[in-house]
């Protein structure tokens, strides 16, 4: 089958044919239709520091995707029908240590990720645990495949006191416009978005951000203050990972507020903690992955009965052969949302 | 000034002129230019059961109410200004209890009710404890003088999990109503409205409820469940006090889900509780007056913001010596929300 | 190997000679060192209504126990040794439905309870799914054969605002002595405990409860009134499914409290729902099984830190052959908890 | 009366005798029998940077107190009774904004705080709002003059999932030691104590920390890593405000772990987001002052039913012309909690 293969350890990804895999007694293999592209394939192919140290060269690419079942291991079958659209949470995890079994494997030690620990998703086919694979219900392979970047936007956004809210997002790359989204169909009275980016912060009110902030232009935090009578915002959802970013969310975010940090920075970040942190009584919660399986659920809901529609992040499609043109598209800064098309 | 009191223990209620309340220290004195009618006021005039245990004559009516700021006892000066416009919380607390001290006052064991326990709002003026008053910021008087029962349906509806959930809301009177609309712009994926009253139905349809269900006609419990691909409602809010409602609640929700009761059920209930409430791993919560004061700022956010518009349930408009046009209203069960227009 | 078996569709069980138990691929196969026997188990030796309508004989019955790892299927490698001890959750639950995937497997409709629905842990050896089994770090197979009901208590109790609480237990059977243990444990300020047996109201005193009460000659909702400054209990664990338990249950909660239905009423309850639970406030929540696996957790750690004894509540033990007389203990009334000694 | 008054823009505090309060008509006057020395108190008398931005001379210093009323203003009559025993919140809020409002007035932004920005309570006599005063009920006054800084230790341990965690406490003065009790009290299976000082570590050990640290000679994440099988602390409470506290703080969390931030740092501390907090998905939460009124309850019945004895933590005891004496014990290092003899 043909496969996206990071090959050897330089930059570069490279279009090969490679054995189709096997179908273990618990797995499911399916046949991919879309895959999203993200960053994280592009420090991959870049060959940065990050994925120096992580990925293994060679292994199929690719964690974000959705396409049909075409197999199911013995012990897997009766759960899934061949021909029934599924995606699938790319991250595969012990299901044995504390947190697995209390619902938390987004945070399991042992996770492996597809297509950066083992072999992924720019191929024709791939083999999934099953505990791993969503039925999609209707819902089409185009937004099947961007379900792990919008998941994680739903772990981000989710609070318990959203409706009626007002929503700071910082930075709004896909995950960032997605949240805007979210915020809005989740009931947030106001949501205002950030970026230095006016493509970004188009596509951002085009998701329903009612206050798009040029951060290159305007006093983020003054103008988020301004907003609301003076007491800030109840949520910060920090997409960036930008010092400047992270400074302006504890300016930014309410007495009793919460900040919700997506966004990875690199090394140390100062902070004022007693300030910002400590005196206005804050909550900060680390967001990493989807909570198995409830953000699934949230997003299945809000997917099948329409309360959100992502589709206008999906800027560019490409062919699974022009991987190059996709990571391009990524890199150009003009991109909301990549996908390939690759099957179906 | 006019008042519509209670003067006798003896069905009936009679516009009168009575002397202009005084404002005590810790008072805010307010002209009332709107008040809601509500079924308690009915229990009143009709000198019910429970108004005879309860109700002392002669005593001022209505406890629903918006008006203006006229004047301001010493103690509460500074907190407001003359001619803002303001509604009132009608539960007159202790606030020295466990309850109030923990933001738990709605279950304080001293309440007042205005119009039950003391002087009410169908007059041209009402004192209020300066902690019971509530700016409107701009919303019109119309809405403030509905801000009590809607902060009823708020209290109800606002579980953790509303968005993306499939609600039920059992009852379709002003409270379901409104209900309905909160569900829908909390984000709620689905809202199921169920009375045997057709023209309270065509109201929750309007409200946003997407499935409204004839109970006189249709199988409620099977109609939930087949919305729900079997699985039954994630929240049901149960607003009638019906025994037959209170079945069709627990059949209704999910395993694991939430039943949140507001209407009041005359006498005792039987209920299955091995299999309605413990197999099933069901939460039941009682749902009495609203939350001081959280629940008064999620509504202030949801009106302020567009995010819910309340006025298609407002059906009837009486002037203040039409009280008892306004109750026939009420009683005809063709009314949605009934409001006197008293000043302004 | 030898077994309990309910044989036919009337009373009685049997000591047999039956095949050992396969390992499947995704099982563990363990040597039963110890077994508690549970009222479930006497409703399927006196062959009952409940147990009529559910078992299908012939089946090893049996559904708490402990002992050692034998052998393990090939999928189960690796997470277990040979030798180790373990316990494991009895209920068998499908791992794909939307309660499975959110950590609310205890509400699976799919469950199936070994020693009801498939054959139990009266026996020399079972097999069990990997996922089910419990390693015990340590706990005594002797505790280790308690933790199904142990951890019934644990989920009945373990609510967030434990610590410093008042806890009415009511019922003191053996779920209800562990449940004053671990409240107490816990850190509920005061523990109040009540049953019509003398023999359980003193388990539930060596247990903790501070104050034991004989339902027979005291008035429940009175004195746990005077105990609280006329406040009444935060928390009120149900446990026996009498039904004027249940009119005590909320009579005693707290404006505002909890209640926690464990104990299986028979048939309709009446329910004063307006004065007992809305105007009240309360909170209700039905508990069925034991939380996959957050329950589990908690448990082994109130266990292993010696922070919670359960032995006390263990009154009897007899060998696998004596089942009658294990039985016999328990329709006496004389019973805490009854265990068998099998293995090891 | 005699007072301890902080007379000048410079270093020192002056024994005077000044005019006793006036009760206003919401206040209550209470003879001060004891009041807990602070290290704020030092900062005062200090006049560091802090105090020079904040106080304004003269004031009265002192806002740890307890003593029996002797008299209530007009509006306040009825809440109390002349000789009664009380305390008092020292955090004077407005009463009226969002977060007074909504149980969170912790987190007023018109916070005056007894002591700093009015006259305080190292005096015979103190006017507080009765809405500040909280009855003792029997608990001691010595007890009463540190429930402030108690309240601290409360409102950073109490989360919902202390029974049977493992907490672990940086930094041992006195908040800390009492952090360790609270921690036992409420059912932790094992708190580890970390402190460069010795005599702080044994008053740790004696509030019951099982695995007290010298963090000065130990290497504090590796030992809460090896007492937790690798896992880490659940709950962390950061009580010092030192940077190598901070960094060990996120370091010793398990992954899904909490984080609260008590101690307050000196300007800007560099933290590694990515694999400290977000990678971990760890929440941390910012404590200031005490929860009103929550964690007061709290308190009171940790105290009355006798969970918590605190009183190990107070070392000495000065009269209140020796206010020297006390701020030199506290100066020393030597001391646990300093009290002051007023009255009584």
């Amino acid at each position: 089958m043909r496969a996206i293969v990071k090959t050897h350890r330089a930059p570069g990804l490279e279009l090969q044919e490679v054995p189709e895999p096997t179908c273990g007694p618990t797995d499911i293999l399916i046949r991919v239709r879309h895959a999203g592209v993200c960053g994280t394939d592009l420090h991959i192919a870049d060959w940065d520091e990050w994925a120096q140290g992580r990925v293994k060269p060679p292994v199929v690419v690719g964690h974000e995707f959705a396409g049909e079942v075409v197999d199911m291991g013995k012990e897997a079958a009766g759960q899934f029908q061949k021909g029934q659209t599924v995606t699938a949470e790319g991250h595969i995890v012990c299901g044995h240590c504390r947190q697995c079994r209390t619902g938390n494997g987004h945070i399991c030690r042992f996770t492996q990720i597809i297509g950066v620990d083992r072999n992924g998703a720019f191929a024709d086919y791939i083999a999934m645990p099953a505990s791993n694979v969503m039925p999609l219900d209707g819902i089409p392979t185009t937004t099947g495949a961007i379900m792990d970047p919008l998941g994680n936007a739903f772990h981000t956004v989710l609070s318990p006191d959203i409706a009626g809210s007002t929503v700071l997002v910082l930075g709004c790359g896909p995950i960032g416009c997605f949240a805007v989204g979210i915020a809005r169909a989740a009931g947030a009275a106001r949501v205002i978005a950030s970026d230095v980016n006016p493509v970004r912060l188009e596509l951002a009110r085009r998701m329903g951000a009612q206050v798009p902030l040029n951060a290159a232009q305007e006093d983020v935090v003054a103008r988020v203050l301004s907003e609301t009578r003076g007491e800030g915002a109840d949520l910060v959802c920090e997409m960036s990972g930008h010092p400047s970013a992270l400074k302006q969310a504890f300016g930014a975010v309410r007495l009793g507020g919460r900040v919700h940090l997506l966004g990875l920075p690199k090394g140390e970040v100062g902070l004022n903690l007693s300030n910002d942190l400590i005196f206005k009584g804050v909550t900060v919660y680390g967001v990493i992955g989807r909570k198995m399986f409830e953000t699934w659920n949230q997003m299945r809901s809000f997917l099948s009965s329409g309360l959100l529609d992502p589709t206008p992040v999906v800027t560019h499609r490409f062919p699974l052969a022009n991987i190059d043109g996709a990571l391009e598209a990524i890199r150009s800064g003009a991109a909301g949302k990549v996908i390939l098309e690759i099957g179906g």
